[in-house]
């Protein structure tokens, strides 16, 4: 047997190694990823990533004007914070494939912090980012290994259903819903008879043909070399329309409403004035001063934005991470977690100057980028062209899209989030870890943060019992042969002791014991202590009590503590030398 | 091999005989102990246990009256809490040795929660009560296993210094010293020159003579039958002598202090006016009217003890479990936790009647118990008796006691709780564990619940970073060969494929691994999750992935989730199967 590398940590470099490693073209290349394949890049990736960055800026700009609703916030904040993404996430990011910005899920979580106001927004953005690099920087990114899938599946579908239930409003044209969910949930059924017969046909015609642009693209048969060139053209006319669909449907309801738009009749609910023009560059906001005249001080506002501070940024990284490995798995490339952290952060920090909202990886618009053929993170650059033009020159345009179909394409997006599906496997795999998903999913339609604390609490719950309650096999010889199953810990000592204690020593006669504990790896103090003590009741009922299968670290530590430890190697020796011994407990018959 | 009981749950009945067994004596004598014992009573227990307890007797009461001191409340307070624990411990309790009433450390406890106002006193004993009670009722004494031992050391430890050092003050008469320690340190040095010479003659007397009568009874030579009659007097009356202690002193220096007294001359600080006789029996008070007039009502009450209502009741059992179970290992006999627990939550329901503040088992006088011979807890009886007498006809005494020798009897109660050689043992068996010790330790200066629960924190952090990072032992034969050292739960999913992917898969050429699992005992949804996509990875690179020795119940796991798994008993087998295949890694050679 030839060792390899030593155990684990993998990079168990010296000081000096690493100090070294650090100055490395390596290192760099980790932390600015752009250095590893711009060198290589070239004409045809450049064709690609154009068409590519351009098909993504088509979906972005309306998901964008889009998501801004569902953060409350006014639609240009949406284009604010559609295009830092790309330039930045183009040096750092590690997936070719990811694009940043404005997504359903992070756009509701901030809403329920920043409340409506620009203000505590964009100081989010910053203080999450600053956040999310730092977590990079210390390599802290292990913290999201506890976010388990349970709990981030219940929580998707959960948001889905909040997000999708939450424009059923802006579908029908009515006004002055609540935003919690159950009151929206009451309120929207209230109002129907309110519901504005212009709205509520454009809003479903829109998601009429965005359902059927969908199934067209997914029920597309493949060219063959058979196929004529009008075929061939006909065929990428429907494929471009069905990517670009959200662009189009947008981009006809707001023709067909300026074009039905008069002084005195309004048959849609329209997106209304929107400031013109690019953000200006500027530091985030530190202070607020109210209306009113009052100044709300930075330390007032982060109290204010409270438990977001955590999960804004957790769950923004989370998202981002769990498309880009998805991705990369498809394409075939593994990216680095840590460096992702890093970029999302960094894209925040820069965000937060150009008045942006927290962003993350959006999984649809990474998909479109992703099937229109990407070659490098470039693509981004493109899409955020795009953004920028919009914002400098499309503005005006932007007045007459009617609110409905802005709702129909959020409802679309968000639709495939929610997916009975996992429901199901769950229920087959592991039942248990139906628990954690309930918990998040139902918690969630009370407050979102909450219903992830709900989930993060109960799949810590039942990682620590497994911890406190290791299974323990009793079976029975001519001694009592107890298996340990797993580790043993400190919140184990205690139920170890139980067990033992019932079933060798409060039976009469007491019966010896071998503890088979080739499964443990790690022990504690307070075990060390608890064993100190059964061996002495051993001894005092005059039984023996044999470990076997000891580790040899275990070993040491039992020495250390001085501890006269009976110990074998196997079970067999352990029964061999209790058997050689005067002490049968159950007498030769057994 | 004959299977002596199904694996855990050990007490596996069905619903229908744990139905049955609800109603059976057995369970009866569960949950009502003295039903065990008081059929077999006699009178030679009798006798014992009216020796013992009238002893513990005379060292409740100077104690009481000083603990009440450390609690922050009127002495009288400290007898009103001493009584009730004999009489409900001996129906209820489970150890003939443990002796419930207010324990130093309790008292410096509460003191941070009440505030002195008696008032919140009784309502947080009758809170904690409740909330023991309910905890044992609903099984819920597994929580007291995550409080580790190095966390209640360090706890244990840091209040040893805390309440010994508060009692400085009272030795040396000083007046107006805050509470927090930090503070009381410094005031304590600083106003020395305002020390008075009375209280400080008197203090260090009286804990010089403590001192000299704990060491005579820890060194009087055993008595054998060559002495005389007069020896065996002598020694029974220094035997007596030193284990009431507590209570000569405190009588002498009151007697001092009466014969002293003179209308203008104050030698020493007297315990002064108390209220006289049995407290009224009434139900705990659930709101309070301020001195102003205005009502602090029920909820704000509770919101004020806040964390108490979590550490009080959690940290009172501990302690007396802790006790009760050194007690049983030492006079061999079993405790029941969980009744143990129920008994301490009635004691501090039905205290709350009559003005208690939490209680909880008292180590030194428990160990006064034992040592005088304790045959039941009907010795507990006797020792309420006392302090029921006390509080009826010696109040007015009370008077007379000087807090300085209080103060000695406090310092040398606690004295040895501080004990450097759990320091030394954690350093010696396992330096890790000194971690959660001294962060006890040392926030425990600051705030001792911060103290307790960042020590709690830590210890589950540690837990949780194995949990999420098991050592995986990678050796290199013709393919890698991987060993898990333990269980495999979500948070270690990540980590894992993290070191598939540097060993095997991002190497050039990619290399067969085999997972050698026969340490894995649980697996979860999302470590499948990772599985599904580790297996498609290594199809891709043209590897083979074996799993080998996973339990039965595992590999169900994994066919329930649809994942074609290469699987072998062995990892002898897994080799074979790989060597017999045309993907050699590294060709012939190796």
């Amino acid at each position: 047997m030839e060792p390899l590398v030593s155990p684990l940590p993998i990079h168990g470099n010296s000081v000096q190694q690493r100090w070294l490693s650090c100055c490395s073209l390596r290192t760099l290349q980790t932390w600015i990823p752009i250095l590893t394949w711009l060198p290589k890049y070239n004409l045809r990736w450049l064709q690609m990533d154009i068409i590519a960055g351009a098909t993504v800026g088509l979906t972005t700009v309306p998901q964008a004007l889009a998501y801004a609703e569902v953060a409350g916030l006014p639609v240009q904040y949406g284009l604010y914070s559609a295009f830092m993404g790309g330039f930045f996430y183009c040096v750092l990011g590690t997936s070719k494939d990811v694009t940043l910005g404005p997504t359903a899920i992070m756009s509701l979580l901030c809403s329920f912090f920043i409340e409506g106001d620009p203000v505590y927004a964009v100081l989010l953005t910053f203080l999450c980012g600053v956040i999310q690099a730092s977590m990079a920087l210390l390599k802290l990114g292990f913290l999201l290994d506890f976010i388990s899938y349970p709990v981030i599946k219940g929580f998707t579908a959960a948001a889905a259903v909040t997000i999708g239930f939450g424009q059923v409003k802006n579908l029908l044209g009515l006004k002055n819903v609540p935003r919690q969910f159950f009151f929206q949930l009451y309120y929207t059924f209230q109002k129907i008879p309110e519901a504005r017969l212009g709205d509520v046909v454009l809003g479903v015609s829109c998601m009429v043909l965005l359902i059927v642009l969908m199934k067209m693209k997914s029920t597309l048969p493949p060219l063959s070399e058979e196929h004529t060139a009008t075929v061939r053209a006909a065929h990428k006319l429907v494929l471009s329309a069905a990517t670009v669909r959200n662009a189009l449907v947008v981009v006809g309801a707001a023709i067909m409403a300026f074009a039905l738009e008069a002084p005195n009749r309004h048959y849609f609910t329209l997106t209304g004035k929107t400031s013109k023009g690019l953000p200006p560059f500027r530091p985030p906001p530190f202070s607020e001063i109210t209306p009113n005249g009052t100044i709300i001080s930075f330390t007032d506002m982060v109290l204010d934005i409270g438990g977001g501070l955590a999960i804004v940024p957790l769950m923004g990284v989370l998202e981002s991470i769990a498309i880009a490995k998805a991705f990369g798995s498809q394409n075939n490339y593994r990216i680095d977690p840590n460096q992702e952290l890093f970029a999302i952060g960094v894209t925040n920090i820069m965000g937060s100057f150009v008045s942006a909202y927290p962003v993350t990886g959006s999984f649809g618009r990474t998909a479109v980028n992703s099937q229109t053929g990407v070659c490098t993170p470039a693509g981004g650059v493109i899409t955020g062209v795009i953004v920028l033009l919009s914002l400098a020159y499309l503005m005006p345009v932007f007045y007459y899209i009617p609110k409905a179909s802005l709702a129909a394409v959020i409802i679309c997006a968000v639709t495939p989030l929610f997916d009975y599906h996992h429901v199901i496997q769950l229920w087959r795999v592991k039942k248990l870890d139906l628990v954690p998903f309930m918990v998040t999913f139902l918690v969630s339609f009370w407050e979102i943060q909450y219903g992830i604390v709900g989930g993060l609490l109960v799949s810590g719950a039942m990682l620590l019992y497994n911890e406190a309650r290791p299974k323990i096999k009793v079976t029975d010889h001519d001694f009592l042969l107890m298996e340990l199953d797993s580790g043993l810990s400190y919140p184990a000592a205690e139920h170890l002791s139980h067990v033992i204690y019932n079933h060798a020593l409060l039976v009469c006669p007491p019966r010896s014991v071998v503890l088979d504990c080739h499964h443990v790896s790690r022990i504690d103090f307070t075990v060390v202590n608890e064993v100190r003590d059964l061996i002495q009741q051993f001894r005092l009922q005059n039984v023996t009590l044999i470990f076997s299968g000891l580790k040899d670290c275990l070993l040491e530590v039992f020495k250390a503590a001085d501890l006269e430890l009976q110990h074998t190697d196997s079970v067999e020796a352990a029964g061999a030398s209790l058997l050689g011994n005067t002490h049968h407990d159950r007498g030769p018959v057994g």
